[in-house]
């Protein structure tokens, strides 16, 4: 794909669309430096400018332009993702979609929504609670990524065991075409079957199909009461085996998470919050029922501890306070900034079907050995979904960039060959593309080529993301 | 589209590829004539041949062979359809998938199943509710539907208000591409972030991206308590009005039916079943609430009692047996063959907020008195998916044709209006093809057409489907 520059005069234009304190420019290195990196290890890609349009027809505008003149265009919203997703590997315009700010509409009579994407996932769940309604992905990043970046990765988060992720809640949403055209996906309703499904076609499409500038979401009653316990294994494969049984007795908890020790005891540490830490103790599960009824929810509690009988716990923390719930949910949402804190690390988002947990996490130790790389597993074990950090601590440059690829790819295999594949919930974006090989044959990305060239027969929208073009 | 007809020579191989017993012909005119219809209104196409597969390799081999030829390639499933789209409007090849019937595994650990898309609804629910597992999406034709042709719809039936549709439990399917490849579209995953989603793009897609050949499906426990309502109501707008109503009350049911006076009195005409209609009652709401805890769920009930104090209702039927609650079930599930009994209809698939019910009610009595139709209306209120039945009668076969097609449109633009569309759950197949322009904007066609183009670069397979593609 060839491209042209970011010209004076395109610039300029950019300034007559949104207006010139919402185009930044290299005259301001130190706020463009801003937009150069996401929360992806420590990659930096400068865009040549950035603009920061407010409504529809100036993304409508902004889009056109960049499709005319073969100028890359790379969507951004919060900055907080995984992958690389939001980085404008070919320079080019970084559009950032923060003062798409509004909630547009509570719809209490539909239990619905209408949200602006540059909307803060938290700030947007709070609104809702306040009308005692619920919205439930909830990313670890929620007091600062977008829903729009959440609609791109369709991500997650520790909820969506029992409510599903971001996907089950977008009835519709409203996209700018890389062309400039703007289109509703679909309508605003819980059933559709009228042709081919453009709503479910954008999500996860990471921001190279189309721009979000307008979303409806399907909203539920929240549930207000829970229940929440911390339990502490002597075996790591053991705590994966429990996640399946759990399932298999008839619960299905609100949230079911996994740490290793290393995961809790550094974000134990970050967080200065002080969990009791057996030397004995290989990992935790962190289990969450959550309903309407709490009598019902301690007979449930009673069932899940019938199933933790068969293995090797210590005791159990039953969460007494709102307070004490919370910690441990900080303890468990802080583990991703724990690890950055302390090493630089690479962040794979496997998942498989849950009852290969165990397998899972065996092969990753094994792998490890094998290949010297150390790694702190936690993640979304309910949904089969391990985040496994690989930490860079004192290993070579020359390992961590050639060597170390190659572990990944055992691992990558190991995962599809449990029935899983290589990202749940994070995306592939820009570090992952080398691996979709693993995942996926040449017939799917010919057909995702397809797709893509649809939308996008410029090629100019979040270029040299997911796949090659050529 | 310009298509080649099947000559002997394609028969011929035909019969190489599955076999001489597995090959219809106009030989035996009797047998081809089965499968020229589905369960639209009256409408009958024959096919040239039609062929039985049995596997995916033979599947791969016809397909490669129609799109080599330029042959109409025609999926079916169990022909149950409501919008024309099992029908070969054009001819050539129907691949009737009535031999793909094995339940292949039932996953206790995982919570999964793999099936061939030709085993049928209940078998599939009834196979694993055995293991105490729960297979949700139950569209009214449970008892003959095939699993495939569910997909390719993403059907609905009464327990998408509180589990979703079909979509919502699909991880995974193998797919003949209509050029022959053999494509996985997705990973055994609850959770998948790894480029487009290839399987919600096939699902909905109505047989014209590719022919399912296996399924994976997602299981959830099997609730064991339920309770079910019949509810009178002197006003079919406040029938409506109560959906809402019972939602926002916090209540999530796991069945919210309306039925108006005559597709309840036309049922029970049909099924002779006896069930008291007082002259002044207008309409029916079916509720059930299903769960673990029969005592939470007479507190529920006694929500929704309290929801309905507000609304002029008739005595409320709480169903005191599992044969009771069944005959409920039967009349409403029944209504499609009751009216089908009593006249020639079109069934029109509607769908809008559910809070916009009583509007769309209003909107179609209003229609139809100005365009001289009568109306049966009944369906899936609380997914404000309202099916209207509009009767032949004793209309004109020039005005059914013709001047009845104006006042449907007035219906469609109503929904569209509404925030809703033109298919809820029925698919647009070949009778709403005419309609779908209402919905839709000229852009969104040909993204659709660009997709199509993608997968089908022949167009061979279900020709004539969903849009034009000229």
């Amino acid at each position: 794909m060839k491209f042209n520059p970011v010209t004076p005069e395109i610039v300029a234009t950019l300034q007559q669309i949104v207006g010139e304190a919402y185009v930044l420019t290299a005259a301001t290195p130190e706020e463009v430096k801003r937009y150069a990196h996401d929360e992806t290890e420590d990659l930096h890609y400068y865009p040549e400018v950035v603009v920061k349009p407010v409504n529809t027809q100036e993304v409508s505008q902004i889009a056109r332009l960049c499709h005319e003149q073969y100028i890359p265009l790379t969507p951004r919203g919060a900055g907080t993702g995984l992958s690389g997703g939001a980085l404008p590997v070919h320079g080019g315009v970084v559009l950032s979609m923060e003062r798409f700010n509004k909630i547009i509409q509570i719809d209490e009579r539909n239990l619905q929504a209408t949200v602006e994407p540059g909307v803060v996932n938290e700030e947007f769940q709070n609104a809702v609670k306040a009308k005692g309604l619920f919205y439930p992905p909830d990313p670890a990043s929620k007091g600062s990524c977008f829903l729009g970046g959440n609609l791109s990765m369709s991500s997650g988060g520790p909820k969506a065991v029992k409510y599903g992720v971001t996907r089950d809640y977008v009835l519709n949403m409203e996209v700018v075409l890389p062309t400039g055209e703007i289109i509703w996906t679909g309508a605003n309703v819980l059933k559709y079957s009228t042709g081919y499904n453009l709503t479910h076609l954008m999500i996860g499409s990471e921001g190279t199909l189309g721009i979000i500038t307008k979303i409806v979401f399907k909203l539920i009653p929240f549930p207000p009461k829970n229940v929440v316990m911390l339990v502490p294994f002597r075996s790591s494969e053991e705590a994966c085996a429990a996640v399946a049984q759990i399932f298999m007795a008839g619960i299905t908890p609100s949230g079911l998470e996994f740490m290793e020790r290393e995961a809790l005891q550094w974000s134990s540490d970050y967080l200065k919050i002080d969990v009791p830490l057996p030397e004995d103790i290989e990992s935790h599960l962190i289990i969450e029922l959550d309903g309407w009824d709490l009598d019902l929810l301690y007979q449930d509690a009673e069932r899940v501890y019938g199933v933790l009988e068969q293995f090797n716990t210590g005791e159990v923390l039953l969460a007494d306070t709102e307070a004490q719930k919370e910690d441990i949910w900080r303890l468990r949402r802080n583990v991703g900034n724990a690890v950055r804190y302390n090493s630089i690390y690479k962040e794979e988002d496997t998942v498989v079907p849950r009852a290969e947990l165990p397998a899972l996490l065996k092969g990753v130790k094994e792998i490890g050995q094998r290949y010297n790389f150390k790694s702190v597993c936690y993640g979304h074990a309910g949904d089969g979904n391990l985040h496994i950090n690989i930490i860079k601590g004192d290993m070579s440059d020359e390992d961590w960039n050639n060597k170390l690829t190659e572990g990944i790819k055992e691992l990558f295999r190991l995962c599809v060959a449990l029935g899983g594949t290589i990202s749940g919930e994070h995306g592939i974006g820009l570090v992952q593309k080398p691996y979709m090989h693993i995942a996926l044959q040449e017939k799917q990305f010919e057909l995702m080529r397809g797709i893509k060239k649809t939308f996008d027969p410029h090629g100019i929208l979040n270029p040299g993301k997911i796949f090659e073009m050529a």
